[in-house]
């Protein structure tokens, strides 16, 4: 195999134009039922289009509750702008296996190079585009670490849409450069809590020192999509509609190694809300649900956030406020303060439903945590071999790719490990420098901590 | 030609497998006669490879002194490297196009998708291929904006030699993160001036406050590979070398052009040291000096440090503290000091001797200066129609192509035009935010200041 590339690129005709709909396949698995849908959290009754169209996008909440079409076609305007950065690469990781000494071989689906830094911008600019078939004037949004919020900001400055981001306080002082880059593509940025919004002005103040989090700054986004003409709310991950998205990244991937001759042992993703994984294991899981051979699937979490690793399974809210409808997910409980000491993303509450109940019913095989100068001391050997400098969230899949191939190093078996390196950390560097100067810590939550957390599941009589 | 791709990748395959001395070129055209050699600063006799050894790696002086091998083979362990990150996209300006409405058909050869962030680390791993072959132990530097400081420890930690830099100190104060980068590849960074070296300790005597400039910190560099076991310096641009490491991205370019059955009219790209344009327009050149049809060429340089536009064409030193050998090249000075108001790169004092040559005898066909403000304003139509944010070097010959696009709308002008896109602007967000919130300013030096930098130029009887 020495021969084969190091990037194999796709040509620009080869694009998807097709987004692959996983929620089809696992009904069908499932004996043509759907699984556990969206409640509204008055009525606690499924929820319709018509409960969602206030909040986001007419086209977007037909695609949340899409379970029927297996493939939605992916419109020309779209494919155009997605010609600008895609097909992505699909790496080989030479310099990393022969500084592993491993059998194994390693391919990577590269997502950072375009200006938003990472796999978002595949989403961001699908909203965008529905925002503006629908003739809306703008958006909200909420941002942890920043990635989504510059995608968002660049698919709205492409489509002219005004954009008001909510940034978690802690990233937008941590990170000054994040808000620039969301300010050069046009959009507006407020630090989450804000006193712009009521909920965010109670949480002001229950706590005028917040910090903020994902759950608050989504309360916020929302509050501020329903109170605001014209306007809708977008969000980057844990969506069904955003991991449809995301499936241009897994059909990428998968037709890239099938041009190699190539198809993965083992595909291996890190998992915050799920859209990446989501999207690069969705067309090998139509493998596993249709009966086809299939990748063993591995999902890594932080272990100071360890959502499947440690959660329930259960209805919960998407954020703190408890605004948004029920998803039935694995969950720490919407009330469930992340460590501080987290560096990057990764840390939400909860795990987008389709990966849940692929966990739940054994098709994604694996959720793996890991802890995180483990992960930053993976993230350095790769940028050193591999030339790339990770975010830190996908230096969580190369921390398990590695092991992996150590173990193949070990038993002598070639296999075929793909990962997804969702983006670069140059947005991360204070991360790095606590690496660096030693100042980076562990932290695993407590069994207490936990249940803190858990109590803020809501007990749903009759339904869990 | 909208059927043109919007980026076309060679294959690896198709890597430049040797790099072009277009040296020899220019003396072909001479008549055989090579041009104004460098001088050594004490005997100002012409340079030799016994001479450079002390400071260059062995092999390096003698590339720099080469005017005779029209083609140098590009080691395969370097080729090896290069298909890490190479060949570099060439991108169809689709999107910019349509927004300026041109019958032009815009390109533009991208160099910002490697971690390093710019074309920097084309030459920058050649230097330290070269330094492992020779055995040595380790290496200095020095870096201004960074992004070669950034290059060199990527390169450096690939062959694991030793890396010092020294960081002009008002980048290692306002850029933390450029610092964090080059010790996550393990480099050590010194701001310069420091107290690490002889003439830095002159220069921190006469002004504590120094808040450094380029041509310092290449006077420490050197000072500390002349007086450490093992060590030699390395340079980011002007010189012989690095041009002929850069030509890579012209002969991909025209590889790639030829491709689409296309050929520049106008080449344009940003001229600092000359890097990046020197290897940009390298085998057009070569066409222009065979008396084949060849583009018009432009460099482009801020109106703040206007080398080629208001300097001198003269012998003079490469750094400051007047210990490396003299050049003949535009110059405004060793002693010149650019604004302090300047964001970005491009504030060398000289240009490489190369570019200087051309310049002088007419091959090279233009230099324009351009303010900053219009700079930045070219950076953000293009970062929200393109998709990336330019580093702000980059951003000046966006510039000049926007302009020169928009020339062509009037005069319906179907010309086909090239620029360098050296790298992106993760790392030049401040200077974005100056330009966002209002407070960039424009500068342009008055008579009064050049005839200070000329000052510094040195008289040599005979010579000049």
């Amino acid at each position: 195999m020495k021969e084969t590339p190091y990037k194999t690129y796709l040509e620009e005709s080869e694009l998807p134009q097709v987004y692959y709909n996983v929620r089809a396949d696992m009904r069908e698995a499932a004996g043509g039922q759907d699984h556990a849908p969206m409640l509204h959290p008055g009525t606690l009754q499924p929820v319709t289009v018509a409960d969602m169209e206030p909040i986001f996008c007419t086209e977007l909440a037909k695609q949340e509750l899409n379970t029927e079409d297996r493939y939605i076609d992916i419109p020309g305007e779209l494919i155009d702008f997605y010609r600008m950065y895609r097909p992505s690469p699909l790496i080989r990781a030479h310099f990393l296996e022969r500084l592993l000494d491993t059998p194994a071989r390693i391919y990577y689906k590269y997502e950072g190079n375009n200006t938003s830094g990472s796999h978002k911008l595949n989403s961001a600019i699908a909203q965008g585009y529905y925002a503006k078939l629908q003739g809306l004037k703008g958006l909200t949004t909420e941002t942890g670490a920043g990635q989504w919020g510059t995608a968002m900001s660049m698919a709205a400055a492409y489509f002219g849409l005004d954009l008001e981001v909510f940034m978690v306080k802690v990233s937008y002082e941590q990170k000054p450069y994040r808000k620039t880059v969301m300010q050069t593509y046009g959009a507006s940025v407020v630090p989450s809590p804000s006193a712009t919004t009521e909920i965010g002005r109670q949480m002001l103040a229950e706590n005028p020192e917040s910090s903020g989090s994902l759950g608050n700054a989504i309360s916020e986004a929302v509050e501020k999509a329903l109170t605001k003409e014209g306007y809708r709310y977008v969000l980057g991950s844990v969506l069904n509609q955003v991991l449809l998205h995301q499936s241009i990244i897994g059909l990428e991937a998968k037709a890239a190694m099938e041009k190699l001759g190539e198809y993965p042992d083992i595909v291996i993703g890190c998992a915050g809300g799920g859209s990446n994984l989501g999207g690069l294991m969705a067309p090998f899981m139509q493998d596993r649900l249709t009966g086809k051979p299939a990748p063993y699937f591995i999902a890594v979490e932080p272990a100071s956030c360890p959502t499947m690793t440690r959660g329930r399974f259960a209805y919960d809210f998407c954020d703190t406020g408890r605004v948004t409808p029920l998803a039935k997910m694995y969950t720490l409980g919407n009330g469930y303060i992340p460590s501080a000491n987290h560096a990057g993303g990764l840390r939400y509450h909860g795990m987008s439903p389709i990966l849940s109940q692929l966990y739940h019913d054994g098709f994604l095989d694996e959720a793996r945590a890991v802890e995180q100068t483990s992960v930053f001391e993976a993230a350095i050997q790769f940028s050193r071999t591999e030339g790339t400098l990770p975010a830190p969230e996908s230096a969580h899949a190369i921390r398990a790719a590695i092991d992996e191939a150590i173990k193949c190093r070990e038993t002598g078996e070639e296999k075929v490990i793909l990962f997804g390196c969702t983006g670069n950390g140059y947005f991360d560097l204070s991360a790095y420098e606590q690496h660096i100067n030693g100042s980076m810590t562990d932290y695993i939550p407590t069994d207490e901590d936990l249940l803190r957390g858990f109590a803020s599941i809501p007990s749903l009589a009759g339904i869990q």
